[in-house]
């Protein structure tokens, strides 16, 4: 028998509909509800057939789902605080992976999300990058999934932001389309993305705000450089990130700093070679490698993600997993 | 009646297969053989049916090349410098697609490529980034066309260079994968590279000699950061470099450089947005934009192109114009 | 200087994009205008960079265009008929690369695309396939250039269907997203169609009346099935035609049927081997290759286009080159 | 504790490779041993990072392998017959994965692949379709896995076989590149297949007698054609079956053969509207749907499988759990 109920608000979305998916064959949890704005009315299985969860999406209705334990909220930035505050309020603990709890400083939010629908609750949300927040999550009512590019960006710079090694750092990321999400814009069609390859956000771009966050609370008081690209790939996101570090670094303690930061996590590797996106794919691994490059001898540390695992739902998951006391590998393999 | 009479040396591979179907629709130049190696004996229009050059592959026999004016080389890096020798020997004015003749350096040659096996030829040899070096391109009896990472690389960091602005930088370089090669191997196999991204030759790449060098003629005397990655696609690249300015940049300064620097070139454009390299596929064109990072204030700068054309066959062909004393456009639009 | 001036009315769709561009870059015509609806005061070089016409998309004015010789339209279904009525009344001649004015059977029309908006002109208008409608394109003045996978099947089918040689047959058709069009949706969307592959329309498609309309009118009075799929690329279709033949024919009988039919014509290839939809890209070319099951005995015959250019937009400069009394591959290669 | 030994031979190709990991992950099966010939020596999970099998690649050794329950093979045709002798001499139960054992004719074998290296084991060897074998596959000692063209192909028109409804049939099959093997050949290049699509095998596929084979085995002696396609895409086959009934069948009736064929197969779904490949990404299920043509009458019947699952490892495992007497989903979700 599971011994927890839980439901997916938004699971037509790329994240959402994959969390359904990992939470419907998750061997602790029982799926009891999956709800959906405009696909209300279609079954999951309809709109992700590879997915297999045989369930009707149903309209959002807080009174429907007050029973149930835990909620994991996949809407739009901006919407998904109003229903995380019903959520709450209807005694169902959290994990949201819009950004709209992720940033501590309301006036950062403003900056790229406008107004905050539901400040009352951002002191009790924990920013959901497992490795970095661990005991906290597990204490947490509310988390607040980070966003694709963060988690790799921070999971690459942790380690040397917290020795006090980064004077200055350079993120190049790259990510498949599917985390541009579902909507279908001239952006997301074949045709401009096939062949293609470009830079988009490049005077700023929102994800920035909580790499410094958290780069900021290892101590790092740098700005780092963030500039993502979109590349003719479904799944997967790669962090190539260059350093200019307070003190000459050779690969072999460079190595070391990331072996001894991420010894005995399940999720983290440390790969002799640049990961490809493609080692990760439908896995909930962050592949990293460093490398120093001789001519420079500038530090770069590669981080590669599934942008909808590790990146989204999968972190989702085992968020969830710590929050309720499992094995926080539970259900990802 | 065409003016000059030409071949394509290494017309098999995927640089040298172009440069052939440029030169058999050249309204001013004739091309009279094609040569190939393991190839020798198929049609041209076999093996590339799209570039329809109805000529038979020949073996290279340099007695049967003599009378012509120009050859295009396009053979790997070290077997193209006896070819070149033994073309140059028989009259013949060479624009060469391999790295042998781009570095004037031989110990930086050797150290990635071997002993040099013509080292006689190259005080005759002029690097052939057309916008850099157009005089003295036009009066070569033997061009090196650049690679075509260095390319990229060097159309967006010359202006900077030229100015004295760069005190540091990174180029983070996305190719497509024709760009290494037509040898069929793992790395190159469908499979390896469909929803796959990654980087390589982290340590040091090859291409990063060509970029210092040509930096270095400019003034600049710091060494870049150049990380290449391979990305699923087949034609394009596209490098975004990161600049740490010797002094503050605003944006519209900086876009003002590049401006000035590329005012009437017919192959370099100022966009105003990030370039994807689906605009300038099957062209000659390098298109760049430049940005400025609010947070960092740190000025980007991104190059686009096509890596077998203004990365390999079609910059030959610019530069083999202007040996001729043609329109450097002639033939490629 | 240009003999002919020109327009193209819905220049910012895929087809008509790639129309602008050929009279753009066309010896003998002079392009006067590009229109769009939804884009109209953009300028056709920000839409498709790689095309280079830098011209202001205008919203259409039949008065603005009163004194131009020639139209290309290419309006959605539907919406076509009106505007080209307008053109011709303002004594333009037109290539139309709707469906409105393919089918005479304004019955077959109605089922497909409901109530036509200008029924008057279709005694007017020739089926644009050059190869089968030479004589009568040249001396019209409203030309329907006939639907993409039409072209391919009825190239690939009408020697076949002239000489009394089919009983039956299937057509397996295979396209690239362009040929969906460029508006945004679900089915378009990058994360739909990559890694994916799917027939669509399998009850019956309207690409199947045009087909049905021009075999019989070479004698072929049977019904074949269309099959259409939608494929992982960008530009190119394959048709993969099954034949049961009213007698038996061997391979070199069958490919000699399609040589003789096709001697001549510039733009129609027979090929050694299966054609890839890459043979053709970016070209005018219909290539097609012809095949004997040994196990069987059926015949097979095999056509790839490029979707954009022979199956739309190259097809119409064709037909508008035999309009003009130019040579008819003027401005396509 | 697991209650069964296994190895498989040839674990560095792409259906190998799955075969491991899915042995790996299996809940009943221990996976002792993974054999390669080139990259022995090598680690499995440096070749496929993805499917984190942490075992090392070992020559193949008969003695080494003896005391194990059960061996998957995946050698090449020709290859594999000695090696899964050999196995069975040393008292392994085996699942070919090859051609070597689908065949019961020799003549026919003989034809495509060859002399017979181990002709003495045909008569034990049982064609392991599954869900048309299912007893004799649980009481086999060999089994010879089906081709994944004749997977899919059997999947969608055994049901019509059986009821005595095909007249005559074509098969027009598309597979990803994962179908044609790990070797590196021009064929399997990134840029051979990118905006790619083509015929191949076209006068006569060895597949097409493994389909002969299994009709004929339903009472339908007719041969049925058969033509894949390479499209640009990783993993995923869809089979494009055009019928000629012996009499009319409407859609309701024609789904309903499908219906009551697959009543209760796991790995079996008949759906609502054509599958595509994406569908089955990664899953062991052929999901099938049926089309009466509207103009025609003509059945048509798409099946869609993942060719490195339900076309290889995930059916060979489906097809070990049938010989261990354990559930034939054990291990396949």
């Amino acid at each position: 028998m599971s011994e927890v109920r839980a439901c997916v608000v938004g699971a037509s979305g790329y994240a959402g509909a994959l969390a359904a998916k990992l939470l419907w064959s998750h061997p602790r949890v029982s799926l009891e509800a999956v709800t959906a704005r405009a696909d209300a009315g279609r079954r999951h299985d309809e709109l992700y057939p590879r997915y297999r969860v045989p369930l009707l999406l149903e309209q959002f209705d807080p009174e429907r789902l007050a029973g149930l334990d835990v909620a994991l909220v996949s809407y739009p930035h901006g919407a998904a605080a109003e229903v995380v505050a019903m959520l709450r309020q209807a005694g169902l603990r959290v994990v949201d992976l819009s950004a709209d709890f992720r940033l501590r400083d309301l006036t950062a939010y403003a900056e790229w999300y406008g107004e905050h629908k539901a400040p009352e609750l951002l002191a009790d949300a924990v920013f959901g990058l497992t490795e970095l927040h661990r005991g906290e999550i597990a204490a947490a009512d509310l988390v607040a999934n980070p966003g694709c590019y963060s988690t790799a960006a921070v999971l690459a710079l942790a380690p040397l932001a917290r020795a006090g090694l980064i004077e200055d750092a350079v993120v190049d990321a790259k990510s498949g389309v599917s985390g541009a999400g579902r909507e279908a814009t001239t952006t997301t069609h074949f045709v401009s993305v096939a062949e293609n390859l470009n830079a988009y956000g490049v005077e700023g771009h929102r994800h920035a705000a909580e790499i410094d966050q958290e780069l900021d609370a290892l101590g790092c008081g740098e700005r780092v450089t963030f500039t993502p690209h979109l590349v003719p790939l479904d799944q997967g996101l790669l962090a190539s990130c260059y350093v200019t570090p307070t003190r000459e670094l050779d690969a072999d303690e460079l190595r070391s700093v990331f072996e001894e930061a991420y010894d005995g996590e399940e999720f983290v590797e440390i790969a002799d070679r640049p990961p490809g996106v493609r080692d990760v794919r439908d896995t909930n691994v962050c592949r990293i490698a460093t490398a120093v490059e001789r001519r420079t001898g500038r530090p770069i540390v590669f981080a590669a993600i599934d942008n909808l695992w590790k990146g989204a739902a999968g972190q989702a998951v085992q968020n969830l997993n710590l929050m309720l006391g499992f094995d926080e590998a539970e259900g990802l393999w």
